[in-house]
């Protein structure tokens, strides 16, 4: 990455200086230590405010042959200079895809919300692992307040929680729990001891980690059963009903049903209260991936009816990195059992959970969770939390179901340059954009197959254009349309009237 | 947490401002937010001064019942100020335990690379989530430049990686990769489609992580075979070639052989060449986990014996967190064959990986991992290794074992104080401080058995004096001793000097 004409200069003394001339390994290096560390601050900080300028782009696009030509990717034998990590941060930056930018509507995880950061910059400095009270004190105790406040949002008393890298692994930690409390041999013995095949299901609009459960598991994805979900895009309880008994009557094993709140493509909600009154009667552990939806907890206007009864389920899956805003990552699984986590996981290696340490050892994770080592991921929840009180995030929730509501209805009020999928439950609004051309055609299996091509063009234009990122997708025999996602605390309204003219500007011709 | 007397004061104008009054919400906030964020840098500038600094304090220890008491981390139902949030990171760090101190010996993973801290508050800003080129074009790139030139300092001109959260996750991409390349059924029909029980084999020594595969994939523990290891703990392949005999003659089915480099307790290096020899034979996956010693990998001087034999095996497990000093986490799997992680974990989420999309999609990385989402952990790696080149981690891995040395030559030279338990092969230094009373005693199981429970107490006495940190754990027969770690670059001669005379202060009359 070129160093010249950088316009973040170290002073003539530090410039030329190497990782050796500064801390920890050069103890006189403090002054350039700090030098160093502030300049990349400015950048970060310019950064940040170039991101909050709806004047600029959100990203300056390159192929990744051309990208990989205007950057220095290379590590050289010998390293480089204090004033060449400066530049190579800038540049990095300067390539990056601005993910905080109000006009980002690209991912279930947009926005910067810069308490957070503040919190993941401590987080990093810090660097720490979770696994003991014995290097982590005041993160763990922090991670025990936060995950108790979480159950008792869902509406439990009691119970045990982790955090893990992300919803999947969040999913897999509840299935492994089902498969230990259902059947505790499983752990010693594994799956031939059991006689038949154990048996999984959820809905077809899923997260994709739930079938790679069966596959990472021994079930195998023929073991994962794809429950039909109506055209909304939610689980038909009668269909689980009938699947269930259907395999059942094969001699297989039915022991663990997934219900989502809020999929990853329409944000549908399952109903809870139908899944769990088959769950119960067929003696099925219940869980739900609510790493999506989960944040409408905090909404005492939108939490009914789409996550009722979740305080009936096994286990939560509830990602704050999504619509509560979270730097990424922070995901986290939470059981109604206490003791469960402990008993499924543990390995109990004892170099680091010896009985006859100084404290309390039941402080010490490490031996509930899979990992082993941790990232410290409560911090920047914590801070944050503090920040905006419980009451800021049911402001937040909200306001962004709000701004969606506010979409739906300027989509609905153009028809003939919007076509709106489906009346959505989440922040997920869903539909395709009409060129001129095809606005006096008949709305038909044809017309969607047109659009269908069009939206990646019109995304690939939007790209080169960097005025504004929307995602798109497939969805079992609907062709390509855009899935717009509002969960950063940036948008506005204005926002969303540029994001309808922009695609206008970009596509009437296509 | 109290905000009064704190030395860290925001402007009057600024000190009681909220979360709502700074960016991204408010448009206006972008003054106060650069005060609020450059305040939280002083106080890690602060704390990074304080962790180089010998005089300070490790740690200020408080049991857990107190340590909440003396912390407020109670989250309000409305958000407490940006002084308040000021004061909240203060009070944090005040009583984090300085894991980046010199005189910080506990983990695996010690000390701050202020280069790779530097490129993880660059990440945080970024906030990205890896699955896509789309939304992290550079760090996508950069993950493609580092992950080849591991594989090739392993020894592979071709194959594929991939960063996973932590060496756990790491040994388990390996023993997944390893299934399926071996039953590709798998994937679909599950444990079921095979005869017989599959079964993996590992040192007595391995990391628990190996045997929590078992359970986790659905073999079962008692399918995890324990290899006995030799006196300084490294594998013993006749015996595993015995116990892979004797599994086969019970109709089992041995697959997966995990060969530690580096064992989380004594430091031991499995011997790579015979276990791949009885692999070969037996046509058995040779898995390295090498999380903790990969890094002798850069050293012309430790490579040879220890991991001699590694580009013969199939996979690798490497943590530039632990001996190479990224910040956690970073963990690293490598596949000798090219296109396995793909076939092994795709689930072609069609809402993620179009293929109808701008750009190569050949960049896109989520559908080859078990996470969807991923963390950046590559950029403070990137960063990290442009400032010191290959050269500056072949110093790093040389001077490491070098003060490991001069550790283990002082203690030898103080054979009354210390006992030392084995000559170690890598920064493991294994041993028992002895005190006054002990010292005219003849070292047999007996003398052990008391140093065993004088060491706990040792320790304690460390974490209340807050001057030093070890880590101990007993091993198979032999009861508690210290394991010292040396894995930080702040670490001198005159650290280990310190760390014995310590022991010799806090101990002598135990």
């Amino acid at each position: 990455m070129s160093a010249s004409g950088s316009k973040y200069k170290l002073s003539k003394d530090t410039a030329d200086l190497k990782y050796t001339d500064i801390l920890p390994i050069c103890p006189e290096g403090l002054p350039a230590t700090r030098e160093f560390l502030l300049k990349v601050v400015e950048i970060l900080l310019d950064y940040i405010k170039d991101e909050s300028n709806r004047e600029e782009k959100i990203l300056d696009f390159h192929h990744p042959a051309d990208m990989r030509s205007l950057l220095s990717l290379e590590i050289p034998d010998k390293g480089v200079t204090l004033q060449q990590l400066v530049d190579d941060c800038a540049v990095t930056l300067k390539y990056q895809v601005k993910t905080g930018h109000p006009r980002f509507f690209n991912q279930l995880s947009c926005g910067l919300d810069l308490v957070s950061m503040a919190g993941e910059w401590l987080t990093a400095t810090a660097n720490t692992n979770m696994f003991t009270y014995e290097i982590a004190p005041v993160f763990i105790l922090m991670e025990s307040v936060i995950l108790e406040k979480m159950r008792d949002i869902i509406g439990w008393k009691d119970g045990d929680s982790i955090l893990a890298p992300g919803g999947s692994i969040s999913n897999l930690y509840a299935f492994l729990a089902a498969r230990h409390k259902m059947f505790p041999g499983y752990k010693k013995n594994g799956l031939h001891s059991i006689k038949g095949h154990l048996v999984m299901f959820t809905s077809d609009q899923c997260h994709y980690s739930v079938r790679s459960c069966a596959a990472v598991c021994g079930l195998g994805t023929d073991n994962c059963v794809e429950v039909p979900s109506d055209k909304r895009g939610r689980m038909i309880p009668a269909e689980l009903e009938r699947l269930v008994i259907e395999r059942k009557s094969r001699g297989d094993v039915p022991f663990f049903v997934n219900c989502t709140s809020g999929t990853t493509v329409l944000g549908a909600f399952d109903p809870i209260n139908e899944i769990v009154d088959i769950c119960q009667k067929y003696k099925l552990w219940c869980h739900v991936d609510a790493a999506w939806g989960g944040g409408l907890l905090f909404s005492k206007k939108y939490r009914h009816p789409r996550l009722s009864g979740i305080e009936r389920v096994d286990s939560v899956t509830w990602n704050p990195h999504k619509l509560m805003g979270t730097l990424l990552q922070c995901s986290t699984v939470h059981f109604k059992e206490p003791g469960l986590l402990i008993s499924c996981n543990q390995m109990s290696a004892e170099y680091l959970f010896m009985q006859d340490k100084l404290y309390d050892v039941q402080y010490d994770t490490g031996d509930k969770v899979i990992q082993c080592g941790r990232h410290n991921d409560i911090f920047k929840l914590w801070l944050q939390w503090r920040a905006k009180g419980d009451e800021g995030f049911e402001k937040l929730m909200d306001r962004l179901m709000e701004l969606s509501e506010y979409m739906v209805a300027r989509i609905k009020s153009m028809p003939d340059k919007y076509y709106l999928l489906l009346e959505p439950e989440c922040v997920n609004v869903s539909f395709w954009y009409i060129p001129t051309r095809l606005r006096s055609m008949q709305h038909s299996t044809e017309r969607e197959a047109i659009l269908g091509k069009i939206t990646p063009v019109l995304k690939g234009r939007m790209m080169q254009a960097g005025t504004l990122m929307i995602g798109y997708q497939p969805e079992k025999d609907t062709p390509n349309f855009f899935r717009n996602i509002i969960s950063s605390a940036a948008v506005t309204e204005s926002d969303i009237d540029f994001l309808l003219a922009e695609l206008d500007r970009l596509g009437h011709d296509l």
